[in-house]
């Protein structure tokens, strides 16, 4: 019934349907309805730089969202999950600042910022989300912040998506996005009709994951197909546990962190079928736009890892034969976040030993002689013993710019995927005088 | 009845008896009866230094121990747990490498390492100990170990002490020794006599603890005093607790850790008085007993820190006001192990922001709302909240070699004093080469 086109990705059939996916250029505002604008309030010391992003849906749409795990928990956080309930017009980012441990008056500025953009916007501040990242510690500039929103809102573009994703850069040197357009493909009769076409697309934030803390995390990610709220924030909380989670890993979350979705249908968009009827009708579509969404989520977390605060390498770790999920992210995390397996990788040194103690102390569950582990083909480890392996190609391996590692626990049938980057000189350079 | 001294140390006063702790220079070998050599074997790469320790007790011990919690658990440490309900003669040290990894060999060259020392010194294989430190996942070149044993069995010395202390080293760049001696001084009748005199001397190796992983942690305490296992099985535990674990924290320890305390009173050591009889008869003794080994303890994780691998800074952090022992752990596990805020403190950035994100990442129950936070005298975080703080007083703390800082969640009675260090280049250097 279905076929793997690619990595991650499928091509579905049903009866006579078809389901195509396809990856395709730009940022969220592929999606019709998306418009978007980016300024520079000053809010980041040194040249000016965009450091504030207005989004603005042109129908009302639903929101889902996944928020950190973290006990302080920013201002804006408090505000958008209250604001999630409702019909969502508009999302207000800033840079910066994060707008965290600031107590009741930064409860109170995140409101304000909403207010602000309801008002420029025509808009309640009900319909406002509002997202912060940067400094945490103090205070809002909120003249700065609504001369800021006054400026983008004058300025919404269909075109913003771009600037949009580098204006809610930090330490990030790169704007991640990635957009799917999913087409539902009716074959019946002898020949193809579109019966449904969807875009989906998100920006995201973040450098220097699982490498080694968690710096502030957003993502947000727009689809045009009609969904509900249930169905969105399941599909959401399923794919943020496959990707987000496998850089960010377990409680390691910042005081800002949030994953948003958006169905925003209410630009005709051609074809004749209706995405919620669909849904509802045929669970392949649910399991299409399950399999796109974590797709698109993967794509923005390995930009993140890539994008590791100095790292050089991408690390992938594939945790098998574990017995569930949480044992195999547990191993996961606690292999990626090593200091002394990054810096083994950032030096090519194949020390094996600092990859088994890290799984050692991961407090997961396995069995010590049952451990084999991999370096791409290479095994170096088989039953908990350390093989003598070929130093030459051991080196080989490490001098790839994307690492496979395989960890093989012969307990279960859970498998997963993280990513995770090596630890160098520059990682330091960059976060000894962050804030400064 | 009790007075405090200095830090961490008490002059006790019993009826007409009073108890005396003193610090004095020296290592293992200012206990009676304890004899040390150091050989170079060969185990290490590079010019020739000493990397095996023979230590020869003459008259037999009682020994206890603390061992990894890692699931990979190395093969000295097996060998070692089975041997330590004997009484114990000898015990043999290697650095350069950790026997884990290692399966069925790695035991039985354990047991041969062992057998060794035996045979050169006469006794039985049950009454050596062993414990490695090095690499993990080769197996031990079993010639240049017997051979050095044969070697150091030859010259075993009263003075042996401070080459043993090295000869354990790995990337340590010093080697770790702490010594005191304990006096029950009689004051009855107007005239002073010592009832009973001690020494409590250890020697440890380990270097790059909280800093930010865990690298092999050995320490070895012997005390002339009188003891009984059970007593001292549990007076260590309490003391690792307070001392180790607040470096290493946690599930993160290495293959290879081990804390082992012998009591070897053979030796006549002057005084009228009988050990055990006075550990019974006065619980005050017992007490300044766990008082002296948890100080003892903490001498040489300190040292550990002072030595984190490319560590300039130490930072030694108060967790105060905590539920539990457990709590307040995980707080200072999660704020020392984080490399965001390591790196800040290379720096000298006062990000508080970093200190917060990671107390709220921690996983620790606290109310985000009661927070308070300070770096040395300054208050830096008032109940969750920032405070806009003097950033030139705050610069001046920074500089400092020792930075206190102090956790306050005013939610308990427990209170845990930890350190760690900063994270700066040297760590980088140091760890991207060290297997080759």
């Amino acid at each position: 019934m279905k076929t793997r086109i690619k990595a991650g990705l499928y091509k579905y059939r049903y009866n006579h349907m078809k389901i195509d996916i396809e990856k395709i250029e730009g940022g969220i505002d592929v999606v019709p309805g998306v418009q978007a604008a980016a300024v520079s309030c000053g809010l980041k010391k040194g040249d000016p730089v965009d450091d504030l992003a207005l989004v603005y849906l042109t129908h009302p749409a639903v929101a889902a969202g996944v928020f950190t795990m973290n006990k302080f928990r920013a201002a804006p956080l408090l505000v958008t999950e209250k604001h999630l309930n409702n019909s969502v017009r508009a999302l207000v980012v800033n840079s910066g600042n994060a707008n965290a441990c600031t107590g009741e008056q930064g409860l109170s500025d995140a409101l304000a910022t909403a207010q602000a953009a309801a008002e420029r916007l025509g808009l309640q501040k009900e319909d406002v989300l509002v997202a912060s990242t940067g400094v945490i510690g103090s205070f809002m500039p909120m003249d700065k912040i609504t001369a800021g929103i006054t400026e983008a809102a004058a300025t919404l573009s269909p075109s913003g998506g771009r600037d949009a994703a580098r204006a809610i850069m930090t330490t990030d040197t790169f704007p991640k996005e990635s957009a799917y357009r999913v087409s539902i493909i009716d074959e019946g009769e002898g020949k193809e009709s579109v019966r449904l076409s969807f875009k989906i697309a998100g920006m995201a934030k973040g450098a220097g994951m699982i490498c080694p803390d968690m710096a502030t995390m957003l993502a947000f990610v727009f689809t045009d197909l009609e969904l509900e709220r249930d169905f969105m924030q399941e599909a959401l909380g399923e794919a943020v546990k496959r990707s987000f989670n496998l850089i960010s890993v377990d409680g390691d979350t910042s005081t800002n962190d949030m994953v948003l979705l958006f169905s925003c249908p209410g630009v005709d968009k051609g074809g004749d079928g209706d995405g919620k009827e669909l849904l509802a009708g045929y669970e392949i579509l649910q399991e299409a736009f399950n399999q796109v969404l974590l797709q698109l989520c993967r794509d923005l977390a390995v930009m993140m890892v890539k994008d590791g605060e100095g790292a050089i390498k991408l690390i992938s770790l594939t945790v098998r034969g574990a017995k569930d999920y949480n044992t195999a992210r547990k191993i996961a995390r606690s292999v990626l976040n090593s200091s002394l397996v990054k810096t083994a990788f950032f030096g090519e040194d194949a020390n094996i030993g600092r990859i088994m103690n890290a799984l050692g102390y991961s407090g997961a569950e396995f069995d010590p002689l049952l451990v084999d582990l991999y370096l791409a083909d290479l095994m170096v480890v088989a039953g908990g013993c350390g093989l003598s392996f070929d130093e030459q190609k051991a080196a080989e391996i490490l001098r790839l710019a994307e690492i496979p590692v395989l960890i093989d626990l012969h307990m279960g049938e859970e498998e997963l995927l993280a990513w995770g980057c090596d630890l160098g000189y520059d990682y330091i350079k960059i976060n000894s005088s962050y804030r400064s």
